[in-house]
């Protein structure tokens, strides 16, 4: 297929997003008070008082959609300009799912060191961060320092929304199955961002073991040079320390994560899972497994894809989780949002069934139901906080 | 007059602009050609042929209004948050008279160094940058180090816009009164971002003398420390080596360009200059000298102001700058843009009145002028060029 045959390129023609005017400048007095002489007594209001900004520009609706290309999609390292279609894809999202501005943002940074610096620089236009696309182990790092010193909330999307939907789709098969989360072992295929997170939180969210499978096999204790967020599942997770690749891992477990890629798993390994086994194969466009090639054992598969049952997409949680920070004023994201995020998008699902784990991308209610849920374990920024007199005080003391 | 009164804070309120998606999303087939799997594919083919982000992503059409925030409008170093209410304002015209995406964008950084580096890291989501109320003389060294480094136009606003309007005012007031660019001689008072480039292009238009007076007095050459930008006065302007004030430079003169604030011209020194004298008093929003306050020598005035007769506004130049600029794919601005831009604007009065020495802010077509002479001059960027082959190799032999 031709870019002239291709759809996607006549849709992408142009651009998918552009700037709109929230006023009309049509005379004379409209000019003086959208630019000069009005705007500058505005300026000045937020000059005395940068709270005003909440009020006065689009900050509080606003965020950054900020990559710096280095790992777009399954494509990898193809630089900023390239990494734009995804950016804007993104920006229309949470535009049409959250009503959210979101501003397309493709840097020329390579290192942690540079795209900290252009962030935190760009933080007074912005009221959140969605962070995209970036490289492991450099998102890591990047997150976590932006996070640390702004008093806005950041967020990497592909570790964070991914875990969401991740771990509202394991809660809702272990309904289905009639089981407690503290009964799961889960297996996640592929360390990277996504493997990360999802791992993480669903130990957070009470699961049993979570044994993690990189490219040099199981993640265990003996292993000697580990970056430090295999170390972790090395430490935390697999309680067996279990040794062998993925069909060693899998032997047993209930829950396979998969966030690699297709030739990782061999669908006969997945007849020594458990009975009523989950398998979540999330490799995009091509799943590790096919749902045509699952044995009988396992109940549940979901995948990445649209054309398929259950898709696990994390546009089931960006939308939302942006809308509740920024409504919440929050400074910052917080593991308990997280979990609350991933539950309210499993109630979501009344009952669960094996062809419907998760809602489905276009079901209403389900940003706010996120927005809600992030809303309700929200604490107050600091600076909120300290505009009540006495408050700030009353805790220190 | 408090916010709750004043118009302007309820025209501000949640900001003046806002991202809008240009492709509906309503069906999971929309969804798969906005985001993944369509959009993959446009992403790698603008990663095999990066020039393709001029058609697949907005980046054609969009644009940074650029701040730090030090030199907002009258009020100085008010930092990011207070300024962004002016960017939107830009951001607002830059749709409203050129139908272009401007992104207002309010950083964090200090230094030309912290500057220069978030911008050109930001470069490859822009098609061009319009810089924004930064102080002189950073903001020269700004715009100076962005323009040789990066490959699209970087533009401030504050010195060009201001000067291209200036030179059409000048233009006109030449006509009006029969005279030759080539025999006047311009007094500049307050020798900053605006002062400095208004002297800069009028030397460039051939007027026969600029003499530039700043806070010590007339620029001239035996005078030492001199920042840069003041040394190019004494050098090149001056041709008499006067010295004094406001006083003397505008004895015998023939045009005033204030561009500094209120109380550094005395109405009844303009009794000194040449008869059919033209005054810019610019500063905003009260300018040097009221219109009524003119001695009979004056023949023209005109003021920033848009109650006054002759409002000498950038909003004149800046929207059609950006588009002939981003039409024509333009590398960078250059000298002979902005000449064609100020007789442009020159030529649409077609007879100059002591009331009308430029087009009205809200006159059809101006936009389209301005852009259309940009156009003209505008050199193919060395990409473009080097993308024709032969072409390249054939300049160099």
């Amino acid at each position: 297929m031709t870019p002239e045959q291709d759809p996607a390129f006549a849709f992408h023609r142009g651009g998918k997003v552009g700037i709109s005017p929230r006023v009309s400048v049509r005379t004379p007095a409209d000019l003086a008070l959208a630019y000069t002489p009005g705007v500058g007594r505005v300026s000045q209001a937020i000059a005395d008082d940068p709270s005003e900004a909440r009020h006065y520009t689009g900050r509080a609706n606003t965020i950054a959609v900020l990559t710096n290309g280095t790992a777009v999609l399954g494509l990898g390292d193809i630089g900023p300009e390239a990494a734009m279609p995804v950016m804007e894809g993104k920006a229309i999202l949470f535009h049409r799912f959250a009503g959210i501005d979101a501003y397309p943002i493709c840097l020329d940074a390579r290192t942690p060191d540079e795209v900290v610096a252009v962030a935190k620089a760009l933080a007074p236009t912005f009221g959140g961060i969605n962070l995209e696309d970036i490289a492991a182990p450099d998102c890591f790092e990047i997150e976590q320092r932006l996070q640390d010193e702004l008093d806005i909330p950041v967020f990497h999307d592909d570790q964070h929304g991914t875990a969401i939907v991740v771990g509202a789709a394991v809660m809702n098969a272990a309904r289905l199955t009639e089981r407690l989360l503290s009964e799961l072992r889960v297996v996640v295929v592929g360390v990277g961002a996504a493997g990360t997170a999802c791992g993480r939180l669903l130990h957070d969210l009470g699961v049993a073991d979570v044994v993690a499978v990189d490219r040099a096999g199981i993640l265990h204790r003996d292993l000697v040079g580990l970056a430090e967020h295999h170390r972790w599942f090395a430490e935390h997770g697999n309680r067996e320390q279990r040794r062998g690749g993925v069909r060693e891992a899998l032997r047993g477990a209930d829950v396979l994560i998969g966030v690699s890629g297709p030739g990782t798993v061999e669908p006969a390994w997945l007849a020594e899972m458990n009975p009523d086994a989950a398998v979540f194969a999330m490799a995009n466009p091509v799943p590790e497994v096919l749902p045509s090639q699952v044995p009988d054992n396992v109940a549940v598969v979901g995948t990445g894809r649209s054309d398929f049952p259950n898709q696990i997409n994390n546009v089931l949680a960006f939308p939302g989780v942006f809308r509740g920070l920024l409504d919440a004023g929050a400074a910052r994201v917080t593991p308990a949002m997280k979990r609350a995020a991933a539950a309210a998008l499993a109630d979501l699902v009344d009952e669960p069934t094996p062809e419907r784990i998760v809602p489905g991308v276009f079901d209403p209610g389900v940003a706010d139901a996120v927005a809600e849920a992030i809303r309700e374990v929200s604490c107050p920024p600091l600076s909120a906080i300290s505009s009540v007199p006495g408050v700030l005080a009353g805790a220190v003391a």
